[in-house]
């Protein structure tokens, strides 16, 4: 028998080699596992599923999946002595009900096993359905369910991908193809791929999607395109996620036909709410609107000399009779102020705290610039108690790198979320405010921006999968460690093998670092090329607007480099609370990672290693190269672990970000150089080019634009 | 051990059937066969290969890809007692060397068995290549090699497709998503899917490739999009397949900072030779240009008043020194002359004959109108005799309903092949102008515009890849059936089993006229909506141009309808042999497929089925309808035989078709009823709305232009 044995799995194994890999699968690998134990064995053999419905069917299939997967079998269902139970606290039988925890909520699961059992339970189909990824993760993790078992309760009520995707199915800052999203083929035809979309944001948590851009064409609130978006939603909605849409906010002017979109217009309010009751009657549990007004050329409530919060509440009255919410960006930014940027939304919104509509909430992105490699947190966290904040992320890379640049964002996205804001004391972080705990909220969310395309693998680098997940995982739950979610991605996409899984975690785990030391170090930042962002372009300067260039953000001069947010230049820094001021305006205590985001500081200025600050930077852009190279080194060391076509992808973008780390360092410094006037230090490589060179470097049609 | 081998199977076909097929692998499955005899067994079981590298290293690849497929097992190599030799000709032992076929040339090749060994050889290894895979696809097949066994030699030099796809990834009438050329990535990164498609290609014959739109960007000759050309064009080299660009005709002004591109003035020669100079040192074994001009707006040799001869040879003259061609296309007509654009190329090139250079060949359209569903020959096909003319036909389907209608294209690409042109007396098939045969050619070229794109299964239709397939098939073999290819393409894509290949190959086989049925009929031709070519448009009128509209093409009024293209009209059919002059232009003789193309007719004409020509009409589109409608009743019996994902996608499209073939029968009566006055005939169903409702339909973002 165990000859038998043998040569079947010889026989499983064989094609899994050989067949290619493309990534499609996501972290849903469900990979053979090749020395189960029982329990593994056992869980799936005999299953007894309660209830029945469209979410049911689903979780069948992906037990069934999974069973043919791990143990190429397939589940026995039966009622009878069943090794596995799936049902509703309420169907399940009272000996076992009794032991579910309570307060699951709508959302919430408890796994456990009792006696030779494994019990997934919940208070709703959406619940078991979350239960039973997380079984089966812990099944192809080889973590095992003890009696007391798991028990999860969403942290977040709204767990958002924002879409930038158009209706030309091109994608703003998407650099993973193009939209997934066929409107031509919708409503008639509802792809696979729509299917496992679903299916990958189930497995995640995430409840809601977001699929037009944020700069938005109001066409998608015709018949024609509601038709369309209906047809999403009713594939969506069996895996508990709703749709929601931009909303154009000169939309009753461009497809309804009135003289003005002034949000105090009687018409306008009463052409948005039979707008509202339109859509609902295309999509009953439409999600509700997101908005980007008076911003980067956006229509908004500026345009009539209105308030962001009149814009938002007329909205939020036309959904509310059907309980969509309306999720207002605050990245506002004038087109005329010459203000600092990183205080307008502050100035703009906090003022208006306590007089948006209960079914607003305003969606804030994690910096007050613009999705940096590293910014410290928004000042409006923590400073709006009576409006309930969400937090927007950029899964999506539009300054780190884009596509081929490996760059883990979980610890970025974890750094944001532990910062202490202090506004409530000692221990306000800003996590706090998104679950909604510090301030009470009555609502709480988290977006994030799509980084997905029609690449065959979805996100355009294979480890870019692991953002979408990580985005996902922290919505679910702010306090998630980026360590436990990186184990937990390369357990469920490549192997548990802990030879493999170490040295892979500690590359994710340092990949946002790197990419900050070759891009941005020290509280650099802004430095991207004009418009793409691919690239460097420390020099880009003069155009339309100040802000929109990098030297307005470096400040480069022969007297030293950075921007002042001082008292002594823009003040940005009163818009924190009086602990962070003190820490971070004062040069003894600022952490140096923010260092020139908030100081101006001369080339020679001491840093705390010793190496004056020219040298300091200097060495950051090489120790940047250096990791990226050392990538290139640890992941051919694995290639025994990971198939073919996964193998080469991985390695080629590893080779091309190493090589793009050198055109930062190269590029960035020679340019700075000018400037401080000193040589680079020893251990800097010197630049392969001169800076005329890289000034001239053009790239063509970069994607995303 | 039949038990042990059954569980095995069991074990093997059961992920099969679950695990997606998203059909990635076109009709290189390698699906498990199930009851294989024992040549298949064989075959693969003990393999000797003669020779190295890179070719030989990819047959190996394929042989290891087709025997995991077919057996789950590995081929072994071996010197000894080998049940499969592949070697060149004058590698392989003497004794099997002189039972090799003569006459192989660079990319014939010969299988055939001996002694209980097979045999592939050639005189290259790419004759190897496409010889291995031919192999293949006869065990697939499960169709024994005999003694005499296979001898294939291409009758057509240049088997090419041209895609029209744009630098920043969007296609020109493409509709499976966008580019699959990541031109952001190359040259660093090469795709895994750029070896499939090169893979896909060597296997049906296909040896180069135009990556480029006709309606060309001149920034592909800079040196930044040349390496990346080179890149692709490395990746293809060993499967036998040559890059060739397309070369917008102003470039010396676009990119080379000339003053004119006239095609005698000396600097512009100058140039183009540098420019040939440069392209070569990026790609050695450079293919040629492609050229457009002249045509809907590209620049030409009509700017500067030449002649498509002296812009042709200013460009062969650049790449003689190198070996490169020019395809010149015929696709010109005027922006001014009101003439039938019908009898325009021919009026152009005809007095050109015999002046343009050796490495000079013209691409002509199957037709001479734009890729209609249906058209008769292109006149010029026959009428010069002294130059090289090429097939280009279109497998994307510009006019055949895009992405969603399922029409196998080989009966049409076949029907245009077969006809007789009686230049040379009968027998003079315009498949013997193609293969060089009537007139001698030196070089000899079928072009087929690209239906590929980033859709998953890389042609939007399951279906639509058979037209890749047949196109591949008929340019290496111009006298190829339709209906070998397409039982071959059944075989290889989904089963062998005669109960699903019969009603596959029927309803494959009658797609093309049953699309021709529902959109245009009896020679009805160019009455799609207007620009974008996506559905019914018989009421388009106006604008810059009447060849541009539908109303000067079916010209219908109360007196009838139909393009006069005898004496009494535009005499396009003077360009024709006499003969065919005789048979077209007489009502009794003309086929009735080709009736309005030559003749304009009143309502109540006769047909030869004693109904008048209103009610004729009105049948072909009602039988069309009929006929996608059977095609879904086909499709849900045989549902057994095909996996889910594949069989789920094909049916949502066919139901699409069977959807917008009444949409184009209801629109297209209702508009030539007003002018017939007559009432809808029994057994056509009434149309759902009224005429206006067809007009105005207005698709945004149709996907192509």
């Amino acid at each position: 028998m165990k000859n038998l044995t043998s040569l079947i799995v010889a026989f499983l194994l064989f094609p899994l080699m050989l067949t290619a890999n493309d990534g499609y699968k996501l972290w849903l690998q469900y990979y053979p596992i090749e020395s189960a134990q029982n329990w593994q064995k056992n869980v799936l053999s005999k299953v007894n599923i309660y209830g029945e419905g469209e979410t049911i069917k689903i979780i069948k299939n992906e037990l069934e999946l999974a069973s043919s997967g791990f143990f190429n079998t397939s589940p026995r269902y039966t009622d009878l002595s069943s090794s596995l139970i799936i049902g509703l606290k309420n169907e399940i039988p009272s000996n076992l009900a009794t032991r579910v925890a309570d307060g699951l909520g709508e959302e919430g699961y408890h796994i456990f096993s009792s006696e030779g059992q494994i019990i997934v339970s919940a208070n709703s189909s959406k619940g078991l359905l979350y239960g039973t990824f997380r079984l089966l993760q812990q099944v192809q993790m080889q973590e095992a369910i003890d009696e007391e078992g798991i028990v999860e309760i969403p942290q977040v009520k709204h767990r958002i991908l924002n879409h930038w995707d158009n209706l030309n199915r091109t994608v703003e800052r998407g650099y993973s193809g193009f939209s997934i999203w066929n409107w031509h083929r919708l409503p008639r035809h509802i792809d696979q791929q729509y299917i496992d979309y679903a299916r990958a944001n189930a497995s995640i948590g995430i409840n809601g999607t977001s699929i037009t851009n944020v700069n938005a064409n109001a066409l998608v609130l015709t018949p024609y395109y509601l038709e369309k978006a209906a047809a999403l939603a009713d594939a969506f909605r069996p895996y508990g996620i709703k749709v929601y849409l931009t909303a154009r906010f000169s939309s009753p002017m461009e497809i309804g036909g009135l003289e003005t979109a002034d949000p105090v217009n009687p018409e306008v309010q009463q052409w948005w709410k039979e707008k509202a009751e339109e859509i609902y009657e295309y999509i009953p549990d439409f999600g509700g609107f997101v908005v980007k007004a008076d911003s980067e050329g956006q229509p908004g409530p500026h345009n009539y000399g209105r308030t962001q919060a009149e814009g938002a509440n007329m909205l939020a009255d036309a959904l509310q009779p059907f309980g969509g919410i309306v999720m207002w960006r605050a990245f506002v930014y004038s087109e005329h102020t010459p203000d600092d940027r990183h205080k307008q939304a502050f100035n703009e919104f906090v003022p208006l705290d306590g007089t948006f509509r209960d079914n607003v909430i305003v969606q804030v992105k994690n910096g007050a610039i613009d999705f940096q490699p590293r910014e410290p947190f928004h000042p409006l966290f923590g400073a709006m108690p009576k409006t309930p904040l969400m937090m927007e992320f950029q899964i999506t890379q539009e300054y780190l790198g884009h596509d081929t640049h490996l760059a883990f964002l979980a610890p970025m996205y974890e750094e944001v979320l532990k910062e202490d804001t202090f506004v409530n004391g000692k221990g306000s972080e800003v996590a706090k405010v998104i679950d909604g705990s510090l301030h009470d909220y009555p609502i709480t969310g988290m977006a994030g921006v799509a980084n997905i395309g029609t690449d065959r693998n979805w996100t355009g680098h294979h480890f870019h999968q692991a953002n979408w997940y990580a985005f996902g995982k922290l919505a679910w739950n702010p306090w998630e460690k980026s360590e436990k979610i990186a184990d937990d991605w390369i357990k469920l996409t490549y192997s548990t093998d802990p030879d493999f899984v170490a040295p892979i975690k500690k590359m994710m785990l340092q990949s946002h670092e790197m990419v900050v030391n070759y891009m941005t170090p020290l509280g650099i930042h802004h430095i991207m090329a004009r418009s793409h962002h691919y690239g460097p372009g420390p020099w880009v300067t003069g155009g339309g607007r100040a802000d929109w260039t990098s030297t307005y953000y470096h400040n480069a001069s022969e007297q030293g480099m950075g921007f002042d947010r001082t008292a002594n230049g823009s003040n940005a820094l009163e818009q924190y609370a009086q602990e962070l001021q003190e820490n971070w305006g004062n040069l003894e205590t600022v952490p140096e990672k923010f260092l020139l985001w908030f100081h101006h500081l001369p080339w020679d200025y001491k840093m705390k290693s010793g190496n004056i600050l020219w040298d300091e930077i200097a060495f950051h852009y090489q120790k940047g190269v250096e990791e990226a190279r050392e990538n290139i080194n640890t992941w051919n060391n694995l290639s025994a672990y990971v198939d073919r076509y996964r193998y080469e992808h991985v390695l080629s973008f590893l080779k091309i970000q190493a090589e793009e780390a050198e055109w930062w360092r190269d590029a960035v410094l020679l340019y700075f150089g000018q400037f401080s006037n000193l040589p680079l230090p020893e251990g800097v490589e010197p630049p392969k080019h001169d800076l005329e060179y890289y000034m001239n470097i053009d790239h063509k049609f970069v994607p995303g634009i």
